[in-house]
């Protein structure tokens, strides 16, 4: 049903009182599209239409309501209401939930759980943020290794209504330490009186509770997996992340490295929906950072004084030759910042990516040479097209190396390589392309008397 | 195991000319570990150890080398084991490495495959890269309605080896007109002796051939689907795009979208394999642009010279100023680029996002107008800081208006927004600067004559 049709639908319901239709004219509606519609209504009548479906709908549809629509609720809707929603939520989505309700909505829940889901909500919220813990699911498949196949079925059968997947099941030994792992398609292909333990994959991929997120992602990318096991520091399985997760994930990475190259902090959630002083704060630290890394430029300029008033033309070419060795050096620091994020470069392969750096930024350089050498000609004779010619091969090839090694550098040193953002390298070759401009001007150059 | 002890254990093969023991050792490795092994040895050996293998893990571990290698395999091994390895394939996978053949590689081939394997190959092979159709697999489970759940249990048992996957199938009428989706986890909670029909979900998610593969990856995404399938012009099902490679698919648009807001052209494959030539072709073209584009600062202080030489201390401040403007508008350009690929960001929502801009980039720039007002005091005395000030407002407040706006018209005109980059903004932000700031000195600060 497309959007505006369903907000037609649920906007009819509440004006006429009548909610009975809704559970059936929108059943085959996706619960990602009906949280869609519900986000543009209020928090009451978000909670008036929610309670029209199924327990099982509501916390689905609850789970994909922004984060902060969803806090909003939990302070509006009715204790035993919101108990209700709670305890039918993944749990992954709960314990996200649990983080951001305040000390006194933490209280107050609580106690209405059962002993186990108490637990699994502390467990599952005591992680950091940013991993594998942080981002897990507690209702995963497990299996033991002398099941026979067909009592594996009836086991992931009869679980299934709770499980996040039940199309890769996990095998723990009697200490519940990971041993195995077993697709459904492997275990409905398998002879019915084959064991777990001879059918299943030995050893499965998997991560511990403090690998980082981004590690998360791109394992489950690589092995093309639909969900990968997390274990604690003894080795016992205590979680999955599936696949629809960390390509949430991906994507969020990828978004903070956007945000990084280009100098803004760390921002959740939507742009669109983000207060104005949170975009204030995230964009004003660098940008004062770089006003002061730009004095240096400044300083560079006024130390030329002399040289630049006697050969005013040289202006001219100023920000065209600073300008091409912030690019070249924004494209070479892209290509590093970004091949270091996928895993396509490593931190070793520094020495053979400056190789071919100095090449093809030599190629680039020699090129923007020639264009402004004819440029320089035309405007200032030769004497200055020799200079510009000249300053531009070696910004260019200066940029672009500092552009290249800046992400490994950070990298190197633990820091996150796309913080060698765009802005940053352009204002280092802002400064070394004055610098160089004008000390070749003034070797090269007659000084007037 | 760990990559360096496989292609230790691969070489020993080799060397020994003991073959035996890999497939056992080796049965509980990735198929993607094994290639990324594989990948390190000359095609000869790499050929030589792959035939050690089962022929569906030869074909698997063939679908994840490098594509070039793929290609150079294809040069090499006789035909008719190729063409053994190919017909293992998944149909996805072929059709791609299809594509990369020379002709005469595809006129050998073809002959060599059945009729429908060739049908699937040259259709799946004609879809426009860049759709839906060209990432699509045809390896789909397909049911119909009247099936009982019992019946369309065994269909998938038999079907499992030969499908992408059977977790999803889809339900198709007399004409092949898509009218259903169920999971696996439904069928087997659902009665036995129901119909498919009356437990599948009508009118599922699903994508034309033609529909843009970053609109695919970002459907996956935001529904947490395991399959989407795709129709054609007629609803009939023709294919279905699976998760791990809807993933692929936004990891790669995320790269291409980095290397633009650099200004890198459309660059496929691995950096660290790229060709000098090819990395050069695709930095050279923006860079000679904006070159280019450039020469207009260059005009710009040209235009100033007299003013310019008369308060030479202006010029400490202008390396400064350009580059702030440069570096809000960079900011503010890229979170709108991202916030339209990920979709928290509409065209229709560029009248908020301007008005918010306004606010935010008016308090940006007033910070950064007070820290250059004591700076220019400093240098300049009064005059200077006030004109060196009030520029900084100004010029922070067009930096970001034009990031943020450039982004939307190029949306607008059916371009990619990814191509308002930093260094295009830049050079915008650097051209306007120049002209503000000292249009803002001629006419404040007093002339000499």
């Amino acid at each position: 049903m497309e959007a505006l049709v369903l907000i037609h639908t649920l906007r009819a319901a509440l004006e006429s009182g009548d909610f009975s239709v809704l559970s059936v004219r929108l059943a085959d509606t996706h619960a990602a599209d009906l949280a869609g519609a519900l986000a543009e209504f209020s928090t009451a009548h978000q909670w008036q239409l929610l309670s029209c479906f199924g327990l099982s709908t509501q916390a689905e549809v609850f789970s994909y309501l922004p984060e902060e629509q969803q806090v909003e609720l939990a302070h509006t809707v009715r204790r035993q209401d919101f108990t209700a929603v709670i305890r039918q939520m993944s749990s992954d989505e709960r314990a996200d939930l649990f983080n951001k309700l305040s000390d006194a909505q933490k209280q107050a829940l609580l106690p209405a759980l059962a002993q186990a889901e108490r637990d699994d909500i502390l467990s599952l919220s005591s992680y950091s943020e940013g991993t594998a813990g942080a981002i897990m699911s507690s209702d995963y498949a497990m299996l033991s290794p002398d099941l026979t196949v067909t009592q594996a079925i009836e086991v992931l059968r009869n679980e299934a209504p709770d499980k996040e997947t039940i199309y890769l099941s996990y095998v723990v030994d009697q200490d519940r330490i990971l041993i195995g792992a077993l697709s459904l398609r492997e275990l409905i292909l398998a002879p019915t009186h084959a064991l777990v333990d001879d059918v299943m994959k030995h050893d499965p991929i998997h991560v511990k509770v403090d690998t980082e997120q981004e590690e998360v992602a791109s394992l489950v990318a690589k092995y093309d997996l639909i969900a990968i096991p997390v274990v604690n520091a003894q080795g016992q399985l205590v979680g999955i992340v599936t696949h629809d997760d960390a390509m949430d994930v991906a994507a969020a990475e990828a978004t903070e490295d956007f945000h990084k190259t280009a100098t803004i902090g760390k921002l959740e959630g939507s742009v669109k929906d983000a207060k104005i002083s949170l975009l204030y704060r995230k964009r004003v630290v660098w940008l004062v950072v770089l006003v002061f890394g730009n004095i240096f430029s400044g300083a560079g300029l006024a130390a030329f004084e002399q040289i630049i008033s006697q050969h005013i033309a040289l202006l001219f070419f100023l920000p065209l030759l600073i300008a091409s060795s912030g690019n070249a050096g924004a494209q070479s620091g892209t290509l590093m910042v970004r091949a270091l994020a996928t895993g396509d470069i490593k931190l070793r392969h520094w020495g053979k990516m400056l190789g071919k750096e100095v090449l093809v930024a030599g190629l680039l350089g020699l090129t923007m040479a020639l264009a402004v050498y004819a440029l320089g000609y035309w405007r200032g004779g030769l004497d200055i097209a020799l200079v510009v010619a000249g300053t531009m091969l070696i910004v260019v090839l200066v940029g672009s190396l500092v552009g290249l090694s800046l992400p490994f550098l950070l990298s190197r040193f633990g820091m996150d390589p796309a913080t060698a953002s765009g802005p940053l390298i352009t204002s280092i070759a802002d400064v070394a392309g004055v610098v160089i401009y004008f000390s070749i001007a003034s070797w090269y150059l007659p000084t007037l008397l």
